[in-house]
């Protein structure tokens, strides 16, 4: 729940109030600028840089990593127009995916998804997309776009180099989306593993896991599903993009609404995982009493049995135990016994309790 | 979970980019051209074969059984104008039911069923709708459509030959959702005997088979579900249908409601089992609690009175245990312990514990 | 899961195909034919029979019991010209509820109710509107419909004899949905009776019950839930429907709706006895408990007190057991005996286990 | 359920017909006539003294307890002309609230609250509205519409006085969901209690008490939801409503919306009451298994060792139990005795089971 | 549920009715009155010292904490011209987040909510908006407004000083809704340390504790849920609001959905907590019958052998149990019991029951 904590400002401050979080890291900024037939990366140091760089080429996709330094921001901001309200929602990084027009701009706000040794990373991406540039923010080094870059370089001639920002945006958000599929698949692969642990050792921790893996699938779904509503929207309400491009658009929908369709089947098997757990449960606790059972009825009536011959009568009368006293006395209460005891194992096979295996 | 982990290509790779899937099978064509009285079923081993019988014929339907010939899938693209977004779905066999046009051409994808050595099979078929062609994709030899290639056969001078490729269309749609029903019925018998066992011989595998029987029916409702969508959206936004045919596809549409009713029924049957599996476990538990309890109530108090008769004091002190010396000190111990076992029968049967039955 | 096994023809026949099922009974026709005077009532042989009858009377109700003479079935197509579609659904009697117009006729499904032999009947009824005759088909006799043919015979210069086809129409429609009210204060009632059985005396067969009641709620809610549409539909969408009828469509709408509205109070109360059924499991179970571990802690201290003063440490010497020697060692052992008994029913009245009731 | 039985009428009579229950008391019918400036009030015998009335008068109250006489209600459905449908559902008292237009006069069916000797009564109010009549028909006498009579006795020159029927509609209805409010807070306090004994005193009735309350609340929400949209068709479709009256309904729709709020809250609370509830009963088993297990754990071993100095082998041998004639034998027996007990009570303590409390 | 019951009048009351409840507060006034460059902060006794400072300044915020105090509310509505309907909700503060117009003036009510004491508060806040004035009405002193006083005050030549009416009443309602992030993030750290409790030390007021969670967080739910509407209606429908004033209302909108995410998420957290706790409570339970059932069966057969050997048989005779009399007899004995307790020491472990862990 601590997710909000860090970065959020004191309720109240006024609105478009940059605020830098502490924790937060230095901007490191890198830009790709391209056309048809050439394109060049650059790391910037100073936002000033990328002026002759938009003016040179068709092309320019700044991606920013960290968002701790306020004056590069600030920069940016300037440079490209941006509204305090957007460049507030880009500090605050918890924000649910939308999609907003400000003038010529269109910013959006996406949750990208990858695995960072072995925990599940959820991160804020941020993206404005304009004319002639796409500029991107994200709290940490490391994503799902490398993909991207990749077609970007080798894409000399396709429609990767050749569209305009609506094209490299489109990629982006498929990137983004495409990278739920590798981390759907490992949460598919552990419910796998848990099915099996719930049918055959289920243990207090495996109700534990269980639950660990609803709240993944909880959280994920928080961040896919408005996803689906700001690709529809972006798809069908922005002016700059090119009917070629929304039909690309349809196609990442589609792999949203995949992406759901997978989150909701696997939140099914995981509830169903409780019931066999519980049932199991259950199960386990039946076998333990019937084995207290089983021992009990055959033993207390032999303990009987014995502690009746141990009494201390005086058998100088012909009207106390003169069992005691026969020759065969000892072998007969052994019989006694042996027939009591294949009595209570006639009923237990009776009622089913007995060799019934689990 | 695996069912999107063979065949997806890696994420952020260009959309329409063709990538077959090492585990696909090889392509096999097989063509029925006709018109309203003449038929001819041909198998193609190059599709530039399709050429002269699409000049020659009214209709054509061509089924690929198999999706790992890339150049033949290409080859097929090319002639018959396939986008490369559809052809890309055809490829990556989960996708959700739709209807989409890509210019002329309607590309449709469904889910159709059925049981292959007592297996659930759930297919994608992928179909693209021309002017005079009809286009079916399938991952494996094996489906639900050989009453429409009979009717083809059969059917000279019927509408099924004189109707065009919506009517071939629609034909396809209504076999892959009657394939449905069989299915259906399958596991509907099997809920039949999972109700019979769950009350009289529940076991730990019994919730294992409910919980089998609510997963499959959750995959086929995921499968079905956006086929209602798909059959409305074709029967009323696809321009090139007949009003005749939208007269069929009306009917098909009840058909597929049909089925989500009988899948709706089946689900909550099933979820009612659990219920009536749990407190069967309840009252099993119950029943061994209360052997364990009537065994020793009885023999707990029986054990007391023999023990304290087992004790060895002094008797010759007339104040301890005189009753061990009297004549017939045992047999009123007898009696004695008779009578608690009388008391606790009386006990058991006011509390309606024993001979009630189960 | 049976119910659409009988009758349903194999997946991908053509559409339209009358095929009647085996165990279908062969067709009874009659009919009331009437004006705003006058009243006959005939049995049919032979469709043609219906001619004569069409041209002489303002209108006519054919009402057909059995589907199983294809031949009767054809002819009355052939002579009122019904959609083969919709005669197809007819011989299908496992439709979901809805309207359709086909030119100039209208076609309805509805499920009718009824209890025969103490067995909840749901059963198809399938109507056809024309101008001037309504024909109904039913599977079975037996029906809810004798109140509307009663109206019919003694209702000359009422509304019933005075309208036309829509208001036969609505007077049927109205009798199923009116038959739906005995048969939900039937399962009421059995509601009410399991709700005391619930409390005073559950056993398996209870859970069962409940179960069995929640399924029969589950189908009827199946049956009655698209008849609302399809009364909304016919009351707004269909042209030949007067006005004055259109304000008793309402009416019978509201009807419908208090059905829906009981239908789910039940429900509501069917779920609320499983919680009551599992907490009573719950207590019954932890009474079981309580007189087991009353026993089983009186009894035990007591056996160890016993069956110490049991043991034959040589009593010569004086530290082995002087008190077996005592003048008054038994009278001490049975009062320690009493003052341990004593404690512990002390402690189970502090811990409120004993003379507590149920 | 037994809820609708008496005064429903036999299925399929003809739709208007009006039968009057038997159980039904008969009408009594008293008459509020009114201006700005002056009222009276008048019990009515006959209905055809309320025309001299009608005429005098600028507004006229008509409420009629009881729904018995069906002389009376037919001779006023004469004077109003009110339409046999309507008056048909004044006469079946279960309606659905709903309004509806049948041409100038408003119907609606309103379900009113109140308490009589501690138990719920909801009843039905039915209101005819027209151009200068409000006229009530209830089933009883006694109902929460006596603030209402109040404010217009004591109303001279207020909106009360100067309003129309549709301003004393509003009252009317205002003051039946304002009879809301009581009855919640009632059941609210009831759960507060209900809170307190599920944690400090559960039993098989609490779970009763629970589920009644939850009934209840049921049938408070089916009755509410639909006023709701009976208020709102109310204020935005009827013709002849001031837009002063409408802005009035404004705030009696937002009370109803209150009503269904709180009544949402408490359900909530009252399912989460059966969640204690069995949690609760969970940890009073697991106390009374801890008794158990405490108990038997401490003197099985105990009785074990004492049995076994209990044994009768011949200590003439001096490998057969010699420690039985060593001279401290019996306290060293006592001690291992001790030392076992000790061991146990330490193995409790480390497992938290001992003086942790409840 | 006390928490209608306080202040509502009692049913049927004539509406724009004021009664002040008795155990309100008396009203006490504070006034802050500014332009672009200058502000004032004013205590108000009269409210007719209002009127000189509203003509001398483009804007006035009157804040009144407190509803106790007829007269000053009823002159506040004189002079403001408020309507009675919305006055009456002023005082009735437990209304539903809403938005309405009368005329010229925009009526709001909110729910506020901060911590006082540690206790959750949730409070009415009311607010009127004209054109130079915002009138704010709330039951306690004490709120979350202060950043915006904070901001007025500092904010000479920025948007907050140079903002009408719409721009502060977008910053309230903006701080309102922040006011709810400190607390969800308490109501977060508190759900953290259940699920600690609930793993680690779980005890009936567990289960309470998170009842009671989830009771705060339905209420919350219940105060945010109309505030989403109301915020989307006061940004869309009513008319005095500046362009730019709706583009901050827009991302107002964003955070009350970021609330209600917050809310949706934590609601699952702490259903979970159940089922943990739940299953939990059945593994202990399990780990005690364990303990039972490992201690009987061991000692029970043990007990049974002491026993057997503490029978009086004359072993005079050759068959009564000679092995009293052997040598080695006793350490025989002990053997076999040695043996008896190893074998069923290898059963619990083959079923896995001991040195297993928790």
């Amino acid at each position: 729940m601590s997710k909000y904590k860090l970065s959020r400002h004191a309720p109240g401050t006024a609105p478009g109030t940059l605020v830098t979080s502490e924790s937060a890291l230095p901007c490191v900024i890198r830009a790709i600028a391209y056309n048809e037939t050439d394109l060049v990366e650059v790391n910037i140091e100073d936002p000033d840089q990328l002026k002759p760089l938009m003016e040179q080429w068709k092309m320019i996709w700044i991606n920013v990593d960290g968002l701790g330094t306020k004056s590069i921001i600030e920069k940016l901001g300037a440079i490209f127009g941006l509204h305090p309200l957007a460049l507030e929602d880009v500090l605050n990084p918890y924000q649910r995916p939308k999609v907003e027009e400000y003038g010529d701009t269109v910013f959006m706000v996406m949750r990208m998804t990858h695995f960072a040794n072995k925990h599940l990373v959820l991160e804020q991406i941020s993206l404005f997309m304009g004319r002639h540039y796409v500029l991107t923010f994200q709290g940490k080094p490391g994503d799902c776009l490398d993909p991207v870059r990749e077609r970007l370089r080798k894409g000399a001639g396709r429609p990767m180099r050749q569209g305009g920002s609506d094209y490299l945006t489109y990629a982006l958000v498929d990137a983004v989306v495409d990278g739920y599929f590798p981390v759907l698949e490992h949460y598919g692969e552990w419910i796998d593993r848990l099915e099996d642990e719930v049918i055959f050792e289920p243990t207090q921790q495996t109700i534990e896991r269980i639950h660990h893996v609803k709240r993944k699938m909880s959280r994920l779904r928080h961040a896919v599903w408005p996803m689906r509503e700001m690709i529809a929207a972006f798809s069908s309400h922005i002016p700059h993009v090119e009917p070629q491009t929304r039909l690309y658009l349809r196609d990442c929908y589609d792999h949203v609404i995949q992406v759901l369709d997978l989150l909701e089947t696997d939140r099914e098997r995981a509830s169903g995982l409780l019931d066999i757990y519980l049932s199991s449960i259950s199960n386990r606790m039946n076998e333990v009493m019937k084995v207290l059972t089983i021992i009990s009825t055959i033993f207390m009536p032999l303990s009987f049995i014995v502690g009746l011959y141990g009494m201390n009568f005086d058998t100088s009368s012909p009207f106390n135990m003169p069992e005691l006293k026969w020759r065969y006395g000892y072998p007969m209460a052994l019989g006694l016994m042996a027939a009591v005891t294949a009595g209570f194992v006639w009923f237990f096979k009776r009622k089913g309790w007995v060799w019934q295996g689990k």
